[in-house]
């Protein structure tokens, strides 16, 4: 009789730490029951299976979704025509890139009258023989009778027919946090206009981080 | 004596409260707990972090993944040569741009004697004179012998190197629901064969949902 | 008084027996409290919509994370000029693309004297018209002065040209397993080089996995 009120506190006293405790770390009990399973089988962390959520409580939970998207805008360099090298503007603009394991830059030029391409990196001669071939591929109106459209200067439609044919945009994969391209291949903006133009970008990065 | 079954029996119905709540809204205790801090602090939003998952209860969360994919084939109007321009009809069969915060639209062509391309959308001189300088630079065969493959007709070899040049595909970065396209750009059907035909388009839409 | 003890101690398992429950199995008061609600309004599973997030226990649960990126490098077979049809090689390649309901795969070839494209994939003289097409249309030097860079073989420099013409990359979209590729349309390799050359390619598959 003496003994059964001090009984029953020890035992209320465990209760109430109980339920503390699972009110505090509801994941505590199931940490302790599942830590020898999950050291010998450690959650899939290759991309393609389900990935795993870590919560640290029921209602603050973190999922690792590293599939990201990163988009910025920016101006290059005001140039007249010819063809030029720009891979080093656009990785200094794009720090980001190397936040990325895997995924994919697209590069896109918001004007008609100029284009994007890949090409040799190293030689500065076949940037100027590239903009002399695409001048003889579509030439400008010398006798007149040509095109229609002449009204923005004799250069303004032999550059739409130029940039139809090279490309407004170029998509490089990315690798391990680097531009996945070749030993020779650098990034060209080539300006069609006769006239220096300043040329908007529209860079898109998605992919998986590191 | 009198009073302790009277004093268990409070304390029984706080543990028995107890537990149905942490039974009930096992997160509740937790929220409190943590409340001040995600006041101060919210969770991070921007893309690039791993995402917070909001969990009603422990076996029911919802993560925001709003990385989502999208695709849809559809036939443009039929047409015979020459340069169409169809942002129009590219935009109304594909109302869902508008969800996409950032994004990539890619159309595909399912053909290899016509191409998409990105170019002026203003002056319908621009469509008329691309038509007549691909003419120019991948000629027909007057006189016989150029190309090997005429059994199609003497306009389908053409045709294939004009789609070879142009393309059979373009990607658009969607920015805040609409296509990032510049000021003068539509986007093109370049139609190469001279008798009608009717092109199929896939088009496909990748990127963050606003 | 005899009996107190008794009802103390029912009622104590009870108790315990709730505790343990609720630390072991957080989650399931609310699994059979949603039950009826979640039977009748299944979790939505198209894309777009938040996903659910299954989770076992609140420390470990399971995101149906389906987007994915997958990334691969390897070398086409070695061949000297010509236009070669490779949608064999590409698919033995990537059996990856049939885990794939939606998405799209980029291929990207790390050279400036060759290019990808998408053409006709029957007639092999097309192929070999295309090749002579692209030589009239960017001729090789013959009498000497038409390019500056000439260190590399006269047939350097038109490579260089027809490469920025026809692209260095090319993206398919992927639906239910497959390349999304028109009837006729094959993906293809032009070798721009008298030599023989290996080219390395680097495919990327992005998307939603079935």
């Amino acid at each position: 009789m003496l003994s059964a009120p001090t009984t029953t506190s020890s035992l209320t006293t465990f209760i109430i730490l109980s339920i503390f405790t699972l009110a505090f770390f509801p994941g505590a009990f199931h940490f302790v029951l599942w830590a020898p399973y999950n050291l010998i089988f450690p959650s899939p962390q290759e991309p393609g299976r389900p990935t795993s959520v870590l919560c640290e409580s029921p209602n603050y939970c973190i999922a690792p979704t590293r599939m990201t998207w990163f988009q910025k805008q920016f101006t290059l360099p005001s140039k007249s025509r010819g063809s030029y090298l720009i891979t080093d503007t656009i990785v200094r603009e794009l720090p980001e890139i190397k936040n990325y394991k895997v995924g994919i830059l697209h590069l896109f030029i918001q004007h008609t009258s100029c284009a994007l391409s890949l090409n040799e990196n190293w030689d500065e001669d076949v940037r100027a023989d590239m903009s002399d071939a695409l001048d003889r591929i579509v030439p400008e109106d010398k006798r007149g009778g040509m095109y229609r459209h002449d009204a923005e200067g004799s250069d303004d439609m032999p550059a739409h027919i130029k940039s139809a044919l090279v490309g407004a945009s170029i998509t490089i994969p990315i690798s391990n946090g680097r531009l996945a391209t070749g030993t020779w291949q650098g990034i060209w903006y080539l300006e069609f206009r006769a006239a220096k133009h300043s040329r908007r970008v529209v860079a898109t990065i998605q992919g998986e981080k590191l």
